[in-house]
């Protein structure tokens, strides 16, 4: 369901001010809410006032849509920030609406930078896009990217010398281009970056940023409410639980799809 | 990443004509991409032509974004069909454009039918809706539910002794009322039926769907596109896997916001 986006919103504001109460199953109001909630959750480490996830024309749907879901419940409405406004079409065909544009967002607490194949290549040259995050990133409080979102955060220069991860395709050798340290991880926590492996660690990802600012109980009420206890129908998901022949076949159709053009990723040098 | 959508739609038109060579790294073209995929994968149970999930005001952004990216990689583009033309919100605020709409559909080989909370108790009321589907079950391969995407389905009555599961919310007592059995899975299939827990089950549900139909190694391929190896920062995603006090304020929450409207839930007599 997705009950937790509107009732944190508005509970969060009410929880300040009221008393506690003891947690009963009676007469729910939003009153008591708000002092249940009081009782289950932590002081958050950082006030979060703004989430901003990058898009564009290409993206990942996936990529994005998780952390949004995640961080949706966090009482802060996160904004698809678009490099103009209108519509954008993610790589699976998905057509959606940008809440605002890169020109007008000047900080952000948290920004999400989700990845695709070509387009995100060549979102990771675009100086004016890349000019940006190195903007938000100056005052962010988490910098974070989702996937080959990676790509982008590491033509901008900001993960020289940090641990990261990023999709598993060519992993090592992309974010060694960009002077970064390949943890090959789920998702990789160094300082305020986190960076996660490919399309569904977003959401494991900003699941842990959720749980590191707002509590760990505050991760768990986010994760009953995705029901996010994943049960697959078979092992796989990363290249190691992967059939030696399916793997293969996935980094054949991978290659073909992305070189050349892969292989013009580096560091943008940005004045 | 998202390769695999646009290079299995492709290539599935290719593989039937082409002969079989052995799995090299070298020279990788279309074509011999396609022999690969004849090499790995099984041939479909069944020929998979339309693919559509119905979206609605008010639906849950995560119950179809996930089975919409698991059947993208299906050679199916996945149509998301509407209400009314046009522009259709989330529960959680995310505008998106649906594909078509109910009236123009006749027939579909897959239907998906996601939830959300107040509004899909109003769909679940909604004559010309539940008519829809119900003719549309009449010449599915499968019929499929996402968490209380389930309550819309029984209201159908097309669970009436089916084994089915949905959210965990009062999830028993609502099953019952449309005379389905009572499953508490992860997702249950029964006969061409098929409903899934919360959210993120939906994943589960489409890559098992896929793995009926195209076989394991098809499946275990969208598992490795997407990373689809869960390592949630913490326990939970389930109500015996939640603290008891986060678990018992979400019920709170969970009341507040549905209560009394989902006393109403119930099977509508159709004609």
């Amino acid at each position: 369901m997705k009950v937790l986006s509107v009732v944190f919103i508005s509970l969060m504001l009410i929880a300040c001010n009221t008393p506690q109460k003891e947690i009963t199953d009676s007469n729910v109001t939003a009153q008591n809410h708000a002092d249940v909630m009081k009782q289950v959750f932590d002081t958050p480490k950082y006030a979060i006032k703004s989430i901003g996830i990058l898009v564009y024309d290409g993206v990942n749907s996936m990529d994005f849509i998780g952390p949004r879901y995640v961080f949706s419940s966090s009482g802060v409405k996160p904004q698809l920030i678009g490099l103009k406004p209108g519509k954008v079409k993610t790589a699976n065909g998905l057509e959606f609406v940008v809440n605002t544009v890169i020109d007008s967002v000047q900080k952000l607490d948290v920004l999400v930078i989700p990845g695709g194949t070509i387009a995100t290549i060549k979102a990771a040259q675009n100086r004016r896009l890349l000019n940006w995050i190195k903007k938000i990133d100056k005052n962010s409080i988490y910098t974070t990217s989702v996937c080959t979102g990676g790509w982008i955060l590491g033509a901008t220069g900001l993960l020289q010398g940090k641990k990261a991860s990023t999709n598993w395709y060519r992993e090592e050798e992309i974010l060694t281009k960009f002077g970064a340290i390949p943890a090959n991880e789920r998702y990789t926590k160094d300082g305020k970056y986190w960076t996660s492996a490919g399309v569904t660690a977003g959401m494991d990802m900003s699941l842990a940023i959720v749980a590191d600012n707002f509590g760990k109980n505050y991760a768990q009420a986010i994760m009953l409410d995705m029901e996010y206890d994943a049960q697959p129908p078979i092992e796989g998901g990363s290249p190691e639980k992967t059939d030696k022949k399916v793997y293969q076949m996935m980094e054949l159709m991978y290659e073909a799809m992305i070189t050349p053009a892969i292989d013009s990723l580096k560091i943008i040098n940005l004045k």
